[in-house]
């Protein structure tokens, strides 16, 4: 079945803070029609990412911020679903960053990711075999450096990047200890993922729990959260460990600087003493050209059941608002999707 | 000339802020008499550093801190006494870590770096051959990674470590702004060392100057000094800067964390969006592998004059409290030296 108009979603306002329904607008306009060389691409599913966030501000970011009115920008995983262009075949599958946030859009084929035509788990290009798991691969192998028996502290244990940093972690023969929220997710990261301890950063005493699962300290600090979790471990890491920073969704909602001592020479006095690698990075930027390594290891593993994947797959690009809030505020479990519309 | 007894300093007291005269003592006791296969060692050049500020401190630090009573550490060259080893001649001299403040000390020969029987700038093995150029050139080049046109912001643009990595920095074709205090080591900084601009940190509008001085951004900080020269700094960073982190010469007084805002969220942010490098590194912990490379390099640099050297020499070990007092409030011009005795 497929749709006579187009809906897509618009960037309202910025928001102040954590994002509020009244930043998206829902807006329904004429369904595009390919001309000749392009292609029809129908939405199947659209990738809620934390990083969407810091494009909805105009601060200063690694991206271009979004404008007031530009449709959301974010990962898709389409069809063709008309062709005027011989390289693309109706019923094709792609990965696509340039479509955002709507049902249908057209595209002249550059860019897009070919993905075939019969793909198992399409949406996972989203998640494990793309972006995400292509963050955890690089950041941890590259700027971890990991090396047999050390300890990997990771956050989101469950999330896409988080869970995919224990598992390599476990893979290379260290000790993992994941962060998460909530008893479920906690238990999700043992028992499925296979790290060797999970805490709840919700906990009263957090920091003392996280003290006690490092009796060795913390070689490896995969960072993608941020505020009171980089807090607790930083009196926990080891000389010479190593920081990759890929998010810090703990801080993005922040409006301002939190009044208190100024502990940013603390920082850089650990950095010192106890000589750390902290390092940020950008995917594609950064590493676009070694993704052929990632994706030839990750079918491996995954093929090999030593990754395994957890998906939330969440129905309707009107609801893609509230699931984006939902995410920022660690609501998710497992790597969000929105199925915009049923495959061909 | 020789002595009868031998005289040293201890460390008296850990200092609160700034140490003072009370932190150190003096004392005369007798001479040590080598015995067999050991050699009498006469202190000739003692050096001092801001490192040596930590290990006065009993707060957790890259070395262990010295105990109080322990002799002050720090490197020295001296000469061979009185020998009862065949493989150290009398008149020969040597590079120390073992023997700190004192003017005559007992080796076995073990940790000692020859520098032959008539060295041409014997006190230079504490400088710019020695621990800060070496911990300047594997910084800069290793961690800062300077390509050329690039531009590199080093501060204590005078000292032995600021001084070396602004010259390197020429060498390697890069844009070079010094930090220093005052005018005439700014124009020292500028005419003889041939940095591109040295700024004077104690000016009113020193950010303002720093950031005219860098009208492309800043690509490799070289951190040696902390404090609100890294505040100046921190807005000019550009993408995939790096920061190599030997020292903070402006944070070792500190006695508590700054009140006001808490930045250091400000930093792990920046470290995010501009995808910065910030690592710390102990010379001869890391690098020592590597040695032989720096002082290759370094011998033919100073002997093509491409890199110049200043030396403060002040006499007197009992001297030797109140300069490195007036070393941490960066009242030194250059490396300063304590010439303990005359040579032989």
């Amino acid at each position: 079945m497929t749709d006579s108009t187009n809906q897509r979603i618009v960037l309202a306002s910025r928001p102040v803070g954590a994002p509020t329904a009244d930043n998206f607008r829902l807006e329904t306009v004429d369904k595009p029609q390919p001309k000749d060389g392009e292609i029809l691409l129908r939405t199947i599913y659209l990738s809620l990412d934390p990083y969407m966030r810091g494009r909805m501000s105009d601060a200063e970011s690694y991206a271009e911020p979004l404008a007031i009115n530009d449709i959301m920008i974010g990962g898709t995983v389409c069809q063709v679903e008309a062709s005027n262009n011989p390289e693309f075949e109706v019923g094709e599958w792609v990965l696509s960053y340039i479509t955002g946030w709507q049902k249908y859009s057209i595209a002249s084929g550059e860019g897009l990711l070919k993905l075939g035509k019969n793909p198992t788990n399409p949406s996972w290009a989203l998640g494990v075999m793309g972006m995400p798991g292509f963050t955890a691969y690089m950041g941890l192998l590259d700027i971890g450096n990991p090396q047999e028996g050390e300890t990997i502290v990771v956050a989101s244990a469950t999330g896409p990047v988080g869970g995919t940093v224990g598992q390599i972690g476990k893979i290379k023969g260290c000790r993992v200890v994941g962060i998460a929220g909530g008893e479920e997710k906690c238990r999700h990261a043992v028992e499925v993922l296979g790290m060797d301890a999970c805490i709840d950063h919700k906990a009263d005493d957090f920091a003392q729990q996280l003290a006690a699962a490092c009796p060795d300290g913390i070689d490896v600090y995969y960072e993608n959260v941020g505020g009171k979790v980089f807090d607790a471990v930083m009196p926990l890491l080891n000389t010479k460990a190593r920081i990759p920073v890929c998010g810090l969704i703990a801080q993005y909602n922040a409006t301002s600087l939190p009044e208190g001592t100024d502990r940013l020479s603390q920082l850089t006095g650990l950095i010192l003493t106890k000589r750390l690698k902290i390092q940020g990075f950008i995917i594609f930027d950064d590493y676009g050209h070694r993704y052929n390594e990632f994706a030839s290891d990750m079918h491996k593993w995954v093929a090999e059941g030593k990754i395994k994947y957890r998906e939330q797959v969440e129905v309707g690009l009107e609801n893609a608002p509230q699931h984006l809030i939902g995410l920022l505020e660690g609501k998710n479990f497992g790597k969000l999707v929105i199925e915009v519309a049923k495959p061909l």
